[in-house]
């Protein structure tokens, strides 16, 4: 897993802990505790597996004596029908474990399923697919992994490890111009500078001031045109706001290089898989 | 807030370590530390609010120095362009706390607006909307809640806490009658029994075995009216499955008591907040 | 184990952080680190064993190699004599977690001991005995899992799970029937109501309300056969206050459903297990 | 408050999250936001009050709006009908943080009042009473507090503070003497080494090896006496075993230093102290 | 503070039970609850002051009934002898705080110091001062933020944040060339890539792939002069390994742009501070 | 391992969460998953070998497919060039691991080192060396640890378990005396007094008092000399202030019995070990 061991390990805990609290008042009291049985992962739909590692994982924390075959891995495609895995455990164990594994694989597959669906629209084009930090508390890891999964890209992780320039901190720089300057005399040398433009005029600035990245935000498409022929390839160029299923295509064949996407993170519709026990 | 407290303060923490990690590249060192600014929360469409006393608290756990005069409430209908209610603190505090708040006040008038949705839907009949289990991993306390601030009610919160016999315990047991017979035994008496029934031969057992609620699972609404005769006011019914906008009505109005929706937690649409920094 | 794993995991990590802190000045630096020794945990009086596996935990979570052979499991009768398990690992081992294994052991034995007592003394009736919230912080789950382990019944688990109206919730309400009304529209369809009364008048209004539960507070036995008489099953009676060995047959003799003892888990004596290491 | 603050406020939390969960059924449903009201804190026996700085923070950490008056503080002697303290908030928080707030100050005041009737058995003797390691996980720092409110002194906290050589670790060093040898060439200068001993052989080579404390463990009266003459004021005699009401005075004059008794922390009776809203 | 504040307090909580574990013999046995005393952090060398507001929290989470002075502030240049801040609280209070709070001031105030050091030596060059991963677990946010006050920058935070490409991440990929396009594949555009040479030749092929930064790794001045020519500003480049106080200023020489010193936070030497209570 | 395993591996945790975060953008993205390799840890200096365990721990917990070697274990003499164990395990995990494998081995081993370096120079004494409460945060269990590893004592490890009268609290009490007589009242049997004193009218009153241990602060050789002989080996006396390499051995000389040393904690140098990684 390329998650960090640690962070999933917690976020199971915590999920364990709502969920089943002290006892199961169902199965640990109707159901032996030797009954074991075997279940199914099986796709009601069409998307993306993602978070396929950390249902198991579900399982494997509560028990030593659970085994998974996996006929699916994270990224693959998936059609409605189809067997991701099949589970071996005790009885109680698969009860217990069902609705977190659940909660988590359909959420992860439901955001690398969005993003694909973006990839998909834009492909052919030089843009990408990237994430916001509109993610839910608690749960950024996997949001953003799971948008890589989806073929998008992740943009900055959280306030430390990028510099992204608004109007707040622009009005109260003085201009683009000074706002960079101030900041590249105090950053690292490896964090970039991003700056949000609403205009031309601005965009302008912001190649002057050698932004390593450009917002354009909430432009439409003849001003963002505009904007990556100024910009003859010197910063990146990342689209932002009101980006749909229409007019995904027309930003991307702007030319631009980023398209960001808020929805992938917070609004995200679960992929539909059941868990069948036999 | 109803919310316990330490629950709130523990995900607010959580949410603005991942955010934030250790500085603030950004408005730490562009913006002066002195300068205070106002900020205005606004509806970008119809819906209820909720979370707004968490997403304030976002705010005073970062800093004392933050005031907010609020013109609406949980609960309360919003309509697009209204202000929900306007914040004075340093600048660098709005800009850092901006992000954490949002993302919690949109993702819990999220679920509040799209449960109000279904139970206007079902208005006028017997029938109330209850949520699941199905939520996100840390969230289950603000889904839940944002549940009820939307005119639903919460369905069992955990395992612990209500006992409900799936196909699994049942079989295992051998027949709903020793299931439930097996169970009653060994719960506490604040504890109910829901048994999950799919055709109207298992209802009839249900009701046989005192089922305190009976879970009417993927039937038609021909079956579930038939369910609602036989059971003549004896156990609550529970309308569970593929309910969607174009269902919700015609099942509440076979008279079942319960109608519960996972997608009210699993797919949450947020709903559109703006914070603008003057 | 019925019990959460992780707030087990959690708990034994605690009392070890508590009584190890960092180093065992005695065994680490007197014992050779290679050097193996048995011992048995041993019964000193009759009772009833509860927290085994949580006491091998303890010398698990230290030291992959250590093995027990259990005579005995949670539930069991013990005599004074009895050998419950023999233990075999590192010398360092056995004493660094017998001090923190004994404590859970003879705790959790203490509550399965004191309720079975009671649970004895009425048997042949109808009643059955419960606990209560009185319980010692951080410590709820295994004293509610040990009073199933002497055969009692777990009450409601805390302020979520189940609804209780006191005479507060009554007044501000107005009226046992207010209170009850006013929850029923708010609550969900899994929560039972319990009311408090301190008379046959309030006894009878909590009939008419629908009460789920009723608690009669500290009446005596004459009173308690009265509300029996009038409740003619209809709601589920708890006998509360004052119970003692003296009492608690009379009172399971007036018909009461459940009696609840606080002193189960308030006021519990370690049930006295030694752990001898040869 | 002595406690370190942080440890009390992670136990209030603790025992807070495991008895309000997220919701309030009863008291947020029922009772309106800004209803105020009064309670008492009363004692129902005679005993010595403990806790009662923790039992107020359980109210102050849930809600700023509240206060108390205090008639009586930690170590005061009770008489039954005493009130201890009154309090004044939000009827709300007067519910739930009750049952929270009497679990610790009924248990404090319990180890406190069981610790002071042993004291005062042994008044005029030159014995004093000490806890032991016998303590509830996670309430070590609360129960040891208690101990010294109740008049008795507290033994060593943890495995690392202090040592204690047992008959497991004299037979693997070979002898008391060997086993002190090799421990003051390891451990620091601040930590004190205790022997257990069985007979007077055992005290000899003890008292030959400079061990600064020894354990008389399960002694009778009269081999007591003779360490005590044999002892001639060297090393620091510890009395253990066996310590009850009836005996604990003969034990004391002996003439030994310290007389610990594990029951004191290990088998605590709650001190009967209500909480009356009005 | 610009540290994000819950890390702030998570650290003083940890230091504070370390430090007090469950109460302080020494202070709350002997000293009266209500003695108020005044204290002074003098400086006893010269040096920058740096985590004075992180050391007066220490006391300010302890106890409300505190305050401060400050004469200098983070980032002020110290001559032995300065008194940095007059502390005013109860006596208890500035005995159990002042050791966490020295320990954290001075620790801090040594990574700005020799910092500060290494920054002076080069001025009038282009080259920076930057940190490392070496730092301390749990202490990696104070000591980068201490860098800065020195007047150094931080280099990447951590694995996630930036890459950087070392041998054996080129030799699985099979080049250079190949590993930085394989990694442009696939990570965010906010992410920055640097790699890692040991020689001019790969100097050469790093710059072809167009690495955003190129550490030259312990390279010869000459070696290095050679980079910085065959460079023409396109990359920026980062010296690394073996940097002293004697080479330090011929590296900053060659025209490097920056220069990354492991010793910074590996091996700090504590500035000297005292604590006087009067 | 002698350290409690709790705290090690949450400070390991720690570690990896802050160096690692949620990927590892550089061996994740560009190392296959399957490749393995094999590294060696290799003294870089002449020093003592300190958290050998533990850095091999940082591994293990990452991925269980980890092995490894040792040629050298805690508290062993390190020469320059030595191999001190060869690793193996998949490339991904030896290079995520690493940084935070060093960091601990390297600052362990250069507490240990430290330590050993001051044992040589006073060999042939009777004098000990031990360490003080000037630890950094979070990591007082493994610098303790260290210092016996390279031969040292510890010193209390908090204010818990020792206590340390110094000027404030015996001008807070009256007299040296008087403060000793308070503290012996309160304190349990297993606590040492240690008392400051600052000339030998002082050290003469401690004497009187049985104070246990008597800290020479910052006397000369001459009056340390003169305490020695007062004290006719009834207490323990520790030098203590501005020991250097060069006073060290005339302080010993003296005959007092501990010499405590703040730099082996407060200022670390790491001792340099290298990983290759193959």
């Amino acid at each position: 897993m390329i998650l960090n061991k640690f962070y999933v390990e917690e976020l199971i805990k915590t999920a364990l802990l709502e969920d089943i609290n002290y006892i199961d008042t169902s199965a640990d009291l109707v159901i032996s505790e030797d009954q074991m049985s075997e279940a199914t992962f099986l796709a009601k739909a069409d998307g993306v597996l993602c978070g396929l590692d950390i249902a198991l994982k579900v399982f494997q924390m509560l028990d030593d004596d659970f085994t998974a075959q996996c006929f699916k891995k994270d990224g693959d495609k998936l059609k409605k029908g189809d067997v991701i895995a099949t589970l071996k455990g005790h009885t109680r164990l698969l009860l217990k474990g069902e609705r977190t594994a659940l909660n988590l694989l359909q959420h992860m597959s439901g955001v690398a399923t969005a993003t694909n669906h973006a990839v998909e629209l834009i492909k052919g084009t030089n843009a990408t697919v990237a994430d916001t930090r509109k993610t839910l508390p608690g749960l950024r890891p996997i949001q953003k992994y799971a948008v890589t999964v989806g073929g998008g890209k992740n943009h900055r992780y959280n306030l430390s490890d990028a510099a992204m320039l608004k109007d707040n901190h622009i009005d109260a720089a003085g201009s683009i111009t000074k706002a960079v300057e101030l900041l590249r005399e105090k950053i690292g040398h490896m964090v970039k500078i991003e700056v949000e433009t609403r205009n031309l005029k601005e965009v302008e600035e912001a190649l002057s001031a050698n932004a390593d990245v450009i917002m354009l935000d909430n432009m439409d498409v003849q001003t963002m045109a505009k904007a990556v022929e100024m910009n003859k390839g010197k910063a990146l160029l990342e689209a932002s706001g009101n980006i749909t299923d229409e007019t995904i295509i027309e930003v991307a064949k702007t030319g631009v290089d980023i398209i960001s996407i808020g929805a992938l993170t917070h609004s995200v519709k679960a992929f539909d898989i059941s868990m069948k026990i036999k």
